[in-house]
């Protein structure tokens, strides 16, 4: 039944992000082509899937939905296709396959991401929901996806790469929370208002949301340390061959599987409340917490 | 009187956005203060202009425009740091100053345009005027600045620039209509929903605005060939030294003078049912043609 429903909003963004993004027909093609590049070859649409469980714990219908989850998909290709230049983390592998500014050029895409962040917007505009709903989403994600979030934690992070003085756990974890953890928030929060939701509930979604975010950041510091390319569908090990802070590296390994532990108990208490309606909530959770890719 | 007005408005846009742009002491201090330097070094505020001329029109109250304003100008901003990166237009000068990659450096550009795109819509989000002209913003806002609009022209001209084939005047046209052209129409536009304006005003200030892009772009050309650097406030003759096709160099300078003139009697021949509250749109206009950086 979660599976059911995962698959089916996994479907449901797949079609729409394809629908929302330009034809790779049309003028300028190469620009368009490596939009759809960022966006179509893969992903978990994690993101996507928050906007839809969260709805769907308000009854939200699935159409009202879809422009808050292309939206914070394209928000979330876009930072993907500008973190892997080389200026920035100089990446060439990104779901098994390789980058935008390897499969086209850097300045492709630069622009590229330039135009998936314009298209979240635009997505949002197109929603059919009512206009001051769609002014709240407009502001969660543009938030979220700015300098108070997901550009200010790519920016501390530049700043501590290969830096000389050691984050402790807390700038980790504040520098995961800006980095991943404001985009997580922001689908839950999307996903909640589009259903109407009050105060107290947006403020529990927002707690799971939050260890949501943080678990998906640890796991994927472990991932990095035990994974291989093959099954990741990246380089592993770039964390330690750029110096990078890391939970398992601060922590050890055994005390980030702790922290990773403690969190999914917080999930849980954070969606008590909500009973059997948070099942994909729960699942999206586990998943996080036991993810091998 | 067009003279105060003018005035008014650009403290009033500066103002704004010194406001709306993160603060310098806080983390994180690097991408903050890019930002800052990316936008309050100078610059026209040609876009937020139109915006208040335009909405004046309507007596639109101006503080129901600063959103708009703020919005726009941050757009153009950002759309000049990544501009002139390194693999992009590779520019080290603009409004006499060091651009932002070089007085920081590439990754911190990225970021720093990347964040003053999110912050453009946050602007949005957070104008006080009725949610359905809010959305309505948004969405000129968006199509204008992505790949159907400024993104696809900066597309378009990195396809042509050293290209082997040589564009045509339509071509060229095409180009500099979504380069600067989308964005000139959505800041006119901007004002006009703000204003309340009706479809066939909207459609007046449209030709307008049309006219207004192509000859900001056609003097742009013309202040390559002949301009130098201490006025520009940039380095000129790079559009030769690109091989980028030009109006002068397609039409010669006679006839690219002869098509400035066109479009300032197509900009006069729209305003004129406007009558004298139009004089500031004018005045823009006629800045667009005979100014000299």
């Amino acid at each position: 039944m979660v599976e059911a429903s995962m698959e089916s909003w996994r479907a449901r963004v797949d079609a729409a992000l394809a629908v929302a993004l330009p034809s790779p027909d049309t003028s300028p093609q190469r620009l368009h082509a490596a939009m759809r590049h960022a966006v179509l070859l893969g992903g978990k649409r994690m993101r996507p899937m928050l906007v839809y469980a969260t709805g769907a714990l308000f009854d939200a219908d699935a159409a009202r939905l879809d422009g808050a989850a292309v939206a914070v998909e394209l928000i979330h290709a876009y930072s993907l296709v500008h973190d892997d230049l080389p200026a920035m983390d100089d990446d060439a592998l990104r779901r098994g396959q390789p980058t935008v500014h390897v499969a086209f050029d850097d300045a492709t895409a630069i622009l590229a991401g330039d135009a998936l962040q314009s298209l979240a917007f635009q997505a949002l505009s197109l929603a059919p929901v009512e206009p001051v709903v769609a002014v709240q989403l407009m502001r969660t994600l543009a938030e979220a996806a700015g300098a108070g979030g997901m550009c200010g934690g790519q920016a501390l992070d530049l700043d501590a790469t290969g830096a000389a003085t050691t984050l402790t756990v807390a700038d980790l974890e504040r520098l995961h929370s800006l980095k991943t953890g404001a985009l997580i928030r922001a689908a839950v929060r999307m996903g909640a208002l589009v259903g109407g939701a009050d105060e107290a509930r947006l403020a529990l979604l927002d707690r799971y949301a939050a260890a949501l975010g943080l678990a998906f950041q640890v796991r994927d510091d472990i991932l990095d340390v035990e994974g291989d390319s093959a099954t990741l569908g990246k380089t592993p090990g770039k964390d330690a061959a750029q110096s990078k802070a890391t939970f398992p590296g601060l922590l050890g390994m055994t005390e980030a599987r702790a922290r990773l532990d403690e969190l999914g108990h917080a999930m849980t208490d954070a969606l008590a409340s909500f009973g059997e309606r948070a099942a994909p909530l729960a699942a999206l959770g586990e998943y996080a917490i036991r993810r091998a890719n």
